[in-house]
């Protein structure tokens, strides 16, 4: 596509910036790559630009976070300066690039980079290992020459240790000569005031001449200088080896060799936080030569190719393989649950709903971590049985009330979905608190608080039936109050005042009592049960009466009663939300379902622009106030671009009514790769090819640009929808696997190689297509076995092993 | 000093940056200027970076704060291009200079550059009106060359509309061909979304050949690169024209000009915000030609100039002189009152008792000031007596509650100050609404809200009594309690159960009821005298009985009841606090204070290195947790480095106490101008020589280093000191002239020319030193008058007048 490529194993995105007289080539956008592990992690582009952080990627970031796309700053900073002649550059395409090709590439877990020049071949490798809070930074250089070269090597990073760099900042840093590293404390960070944040530098291969230090910035990059062109870089200039507080500090390292002829150095750079001199002393050893070093590398990268590596499918569209094998299961866990941090929002918190969504995504390969999210999203669950709409984990544990009517609703929607697939019900009976805080005032929509233990716990069903009892709401037409919002946070206004009622809630509660009801009923809430069913009956009335419009279903009523989301509207006319979840939530006639999926086919779908729309036409003058939606540009994020997350469910709702033809082209559309397959496609969508983005502008002139790439909830739907809609490859109970494929015709079928939930056993499905699509033959291992209501069912045996699923479609 | 140094009259400081062979000689820091009227503002370095606001320096920047004084980067540039060459750079020393020498230089509401290469000379003037929303850029060009130029003239602004900038932002451009400007409308701006922020860009003497514009930072500014190189400066390269939403958004206009040799051109750029069309035209109409735009830059500098020149004194001391006839004043009002911005911290909001404390040294000059903040506080305050730690003014109109223990005593302490000077006890009376909000939970230290009108209102005489009330605490031994810190917001552990009390409050609280009580009584309110008076006795008797340590006073109990500055003690033996008001007070013998300050003297002052000390040693170790004053690195901030606020009680004490040696030599030593009158002693302070600083590092390597310029209450602190105690002036109830110095023997006299808070009556007071410092003789206009107390008394007659006073001291 003009910048580059996916490796042939799709895992690998190579990025080629060839030096062009006076620059790199560069894509149009910071090209980014999210690298973390549970607690730590790093964000690098194209250029090796980004930050570093530790525990919190907001609160407690060790250097610098940007969101400047154009000039995308280095906070971070690796040198090379020639001592024979001066010169000097970076190894990484920024922050001063050598005029020579440099070449950037993107994996899983690590980045890497190259470029030659005079002979020297400069790669480099950055990954933060499994699970150390360290960051490591892995510099080879080779001497192909025939002349020996005298270098520095420097390598620099801006400390921060709080939100945002401070010009007279607390920080302390000291040089530790017993382990020679330096060392920063932030006795101001408040609830992160304990940790020691260290770096150091050392050279395995070949003799160092000279190593000196500065945590000194002023000195390093120099009055009104940047770094571009630091001060400390001119020739023969040695770092000033001062430490100590009162400095604007960075952890500046300086390390002199000579590589002969032939001869190869490795210079390595680690940055980190530890929370006790113990911790750093044990770290540092656990990284004591070349070989740990390159095991730690190994081991992050084996990490998520196993992980990826449970489901690999080969289906006739690359545009789904690449995403479905590897890349979106990557940005959901590394980016979504742990890093919570990209390049166009840093939060650092968790979203109630956002990362219970996330984690729903990954039952079908590591059920383990679904379950561990539930658990602790129940964990900030009031008394009341509202939930805190996003939080900070600890140290902070501080987040926001609100008055979002469906935040409470994932825990039970989650958790029984966990359970279908997992068969665990046990998880219902784990304990877990309840927290308590000041209740939000008559009139007040939010108010960040730090909440306490309330003393009382519940199990994981009580937390669930809290979420439920607090919903059974019913306004003027019997549909559930949206609060100050449903699922769009935008619509903040449309149900403020408590009168608001909300379509799309009424398909979402239909769906979860569905889903929940066996569940009460198992264990003999009978009382429960009953209300659930009642609620559950009238709800299909009022959705019946009052959610349908004539051609479409709408998407909400005002606080005053009008309806939002109708014909008789100029603006938001349809909503795709509400007919999405028509057909997903199955509270419909399937003929009603099917007319609502019509008109979002009619009226949402753009193909000339591979969008799919969340609402037309944008709020642009509507008298009425649905809230802060109105305030985005008409055609862009939720008002009227795509919003990939519910784009999914189009395309979800579009397999549940087995529309085969469509199902998988439109999948396939909004894929990132179908965005950017040519220079063309790459000029107006901007963002990467491996990542997907949570929008797309919807209106000229920027029909078709990436909106925001990598930490969007639609990378764990994305993922789901083509597993388990289109593909129609699910679990249940754990160990039984249902194949009931939704494929285009002309597909002669698809591949699968997957491995359970219980990570030892392995099926290999072959999917062949008649051409009609539905299934008419099962075989395992070569046995047929019967169909059950139209798929393939295969129980499969306990224990480990490998099967063959074969499946014939019509 | 090596880089600059004050014009002859001392209203601006002129900084030279001459060129060095690879960049500009520039100060160890940037040297800005806060430029503001009431509403709107900039700051300015000396390199013409900086930033813009409307509204709130905070929360609705117009284009990007920064407080990184290693970069101090450039959201808003001017660059000329030389069309026949290509030639680009800025005429500004920032941020490409040409390799010329350059000068930049402050004044009172201006600021202004020159340069002048090949035969072109750029001057540039930066100011804001007195109170339009606009910042006004005006450029002068002259060709005293022997060819024609063409030039292409830039200006670029990047646009923030928000408090940081957004790499995704909301904000929508557009070109208004009515009035040729460029405007913006943020609707994501929450409450500052009403505002229409434009920019535009003419030229007066000479006929402009090209107009062009765009507000697309990507295109003008390029990936990868920066303002000191952008891609619109390359050779040729005319601005897209390209504005509307999606895009990165920048204001950037581009005028083509040639200049014959001889002529001389004038481009005006105006930046600005409004809050509809209407205004937007009347602004506009308000500019339309070059003598309106340079009479409202005669209209900003002659209010300064007059608003200055109230107060101007003749002394043997320049360091004295230089601040007191004109940047202290502007420091006080531009900066703090107005802007509440600086390089070190732009918070945007009011501190309760902070622009309380600055309003109170504006009383001897504009009252009308001070009268209006005092109001404007009052109506901060909850019904319960307590008020708003600080608080965004409207359209946020939210703050922080807390528990500390002296904001609210501010109120009655500066109330009563300015009735004794103004004689306008009329101000009681106003009546002013509380506000209400909910209370602190119990353990909460704070919480920010948004407090709502109580619906009840009281006049100012209740408002005070209700702070008085809830202040009159008492704890184990008699003191006020000290909640969560009294002035010391860093000492916020040690009170923070409800048990600790504070020996300084009990002097702060002794003086208060002093100056309040004959107010009670004139009104009639006996029980609140009564109680005043009685509350007040038994404070006297606390004071003496537990705050004396036995060589100085203490400075306060842990809610343990152990003692805080005391011999005992390893850290912390001493606190100036203390000591300064055992004097101001009045609280104590003569004979304790005496030896108080003694102390202070032997511990605290280090002459050898300009410093007052808040207290001493530092915390460092101590096993008790006195706040989060323990986390500032020893000799740092409030941490015992010099804390100039609290240093300049430290210089009233010691007038109070008829030191007449030690007064004005102290007070001389706490002027910038004393720690920047070499090229050493810049190196080391670094800061701004003409604006006071917040606080000075007490400990080595950094002894002498200025901490914080511009955002500090001991600008208005240190002018009062000056006026009050040193120099002896003071104005009671309006009319009377009392003058008591308290100047050193080596003193010949010294001279002021005052104009009073009237306005209209301007006296000429002359003093003459015989040595011995007491005043013996008093003229009115020629005639001698009786001494009053040991000082010259003297009533005015009403009405304009100017008046010449002489006073003798022996």
């Amino acid at each position: 596509n003009g910048h580059g490529g996916f490796s042939s194993d799709g895992r690998e995105y190579v990025i080629l910036l060839p030096w062009e007289g006076d620059g790199l080539k560069r894509p149009p956008l910071p090209w980014i790559n999210v690298i973390a592990n549970p607690r730590f992690g790093v964000l690098a582009s194209e250029t090796g630009a980004g930050y570093t952080w530790s525990r919190n990627s907001q609160a407690n970031r060790l250097t610098p976070w940007s969101n400047d796309p154009v000039s995308d700053p280095h906070g971070e900073a690796l040198y090379l300066r020639d001592e024979s002649s001066g010169a000097v550059w970076s190894p990484l395409p920024g922050p001063c690039p050598a005029p020579v090709d440099y070449r950037a590439c993107h994996g899983l877990g690590y980045s890497s980079f190259r470029c030659e020049q005079a002979g020297l071949i400069q790669e480099t490798t950055l990954f933060v290992p499994r699970e150390d809070p360290v960051r490591i930074l892995r510099l080879c250089l080779t001497n192909r020459g025939t002349e020996p070269h005298a270098l520095s090597v420097f390598s620099y990073q801006r400390l921060v240790m709080a939100n945002q760099p401070q010009a007279e900042s607390a920080i302390v840093t000291a040089y530790d000569d017993r382990l020679d590293i330096l060392t920063a404390t932030n006795p101001q960070a408040g609830d992160f005031a304990g940790g020691i944040v260290f770096a150091n530098a050392r050279v395995f291969g070949i003799e160092v001449e000279d190593h000196a230090y500065s945590a000194d910035r002023l000195a390093f990059i120099g009055r009104h200088r940047d770094p571009s062109a630091p001060a400390a870089l001119e020739p023969g200039v040695r770092l000033n080896g001062r430490v100590g507080d009162g400095l604007d500090p960075c952890f500046a390292h300086q390390v002199r060799i000579t590589l002969a002829p032939g001869e190869s150095a490795i210079c390595v750079f680690l940055l980190g936080e530890v929370m006790d001199a113990t911790e750093l002393t044990a770290l540092i050893g656990r990284y004591p030569d070349l070989d740990a070093i390159d095991a730690a590398l190994e081991d992050a990268r084996a990490f998520w190719t196993d992980l990826v590596s449970r489901v690999q499918v080969e289906t006739p569209e690359p545009a789904i393989d690449l995403m479905l094998n590897g890349w979106l299961t990557y940005q959901n866990l590394g980016c979504r649950i742990w890093a919570r941090s990209a390049f166009y929002q840093s939060g650092g918190a968790f979203g109630y709903r956002d990362q219970l969504q996330d984690a729903a995504a990954l039952v079908a390969i590591r059920p383990d971590l679904t379950r561990a999210q539930i658990l602790l999203h129940a964990a900030h669950q009031f008394q009341e049985g509202d939930v805190l709409h996003w939080w900070h984990p600890e140290p902070l544990e501080r987040g926001l009330r609100t008055r979002f009517s469906d935040d409470l609703l994932w825990l039970p929607f989650v958790a029984a979905h966990y359970i279908r697939v997992t068969g665990d019900a046990a998880i219902l009976d784990e304990n877990i608190p309840f927290i308590v805080a000041d209740l939000l005032e008559p009139g007040e929509d939010e108010r960040y608080l730090q909440p306490h233990p309330s003393g009382e716990n519940g199990d994981l069903y009580e937390h669930c039936r809290r979420a439920l009892d607090r919903s059974l709401t019913a306004g003027a037409h019997g549909l559930p109050l949206m609060g100050t919002g449903d699922w769009n946070d935008g619509m903040n206004r449309v149900g403020r005042e408590g009168q608001g009622e909300s379509v799309w809630m009424g398909f979402f509660l239909y769906r979860i009592l569905g889903d929940f009801l066996p569940l009460s009923e198992a264990r003999g809430d009978r009382t429960s049960a009953e209300r659930y069913r009642s609620y559950r009956a009238d709800l299909e009335q009022a959705l019946e009466s009052s959610g349908w419009d004539g051609d479409w279903y709408r998407r909400a009523y005002y606080d005053d009663g009008t309806p939002l989301g109708s014909a008789q509207d100029a603006e938001c006319r349809i909503d795709a939300l509400a007919q999405s979840w028509s057909a997903i939530s199955g509270a419909v006639p399937l003929a009603r379902a099917e007319q609502a999926m019509d008109a979002l086919e009619a009226h949402l779908i753009d193909e000339a622009n591979g969008l799919i729309r969340l609402l037309a036409p944008p709020f642009a003058g509507t008298p009425k106030d649905p809230g802060y939606i109105k305030g985005y540009v008409a055609g862009v994020r939720e008002n009227g671009g795509q919003y990939t997350h519910a784009a999914c469910w189009a395309v979800m709702a579009m397999a549940g009514l087995g529309r085969r033809e469509r199902a998988a082209r439109l999948l396939a559309m909004l894929s990132p790769v179908s965005h950017t397959s040519t220079p063309e496609t790459v000029a107006r969508y901007r963002l990467e090819p491996y990542a997907v983005a949570a929008d797309i502008y919807g209106t000229q002139p920027h029909v078709g640009r990436g909106g925001w790439s990598w930490y969007t909830g639609s990378a764990g739907w994305w993922s789901r929808v083509a597993l388990e809609s289109v593909l129609g490859i699910e679990i249940e109970g754990g160990r039984t696997l249902v194949v009931r494929p939704c494929i285009p015709s002309d597909w002669p079928g698809y591949r699968v190689v997957y491995r359970l939930p219980d990570g030892v056993t392995e099926c290999e499905i072959q999917v062949d297509n008649g051409g009609l699509g539905g299934v008419i033959e099962v075989w395992l291992d070569g046995v047929a076995l019967a169909l059950d209501a139209g798929a393939a069912r295969v129980n499969l045996p306990s224990g480990a092993g490998r099967y063959r699923v074969q499946v014939r479609l019509g």
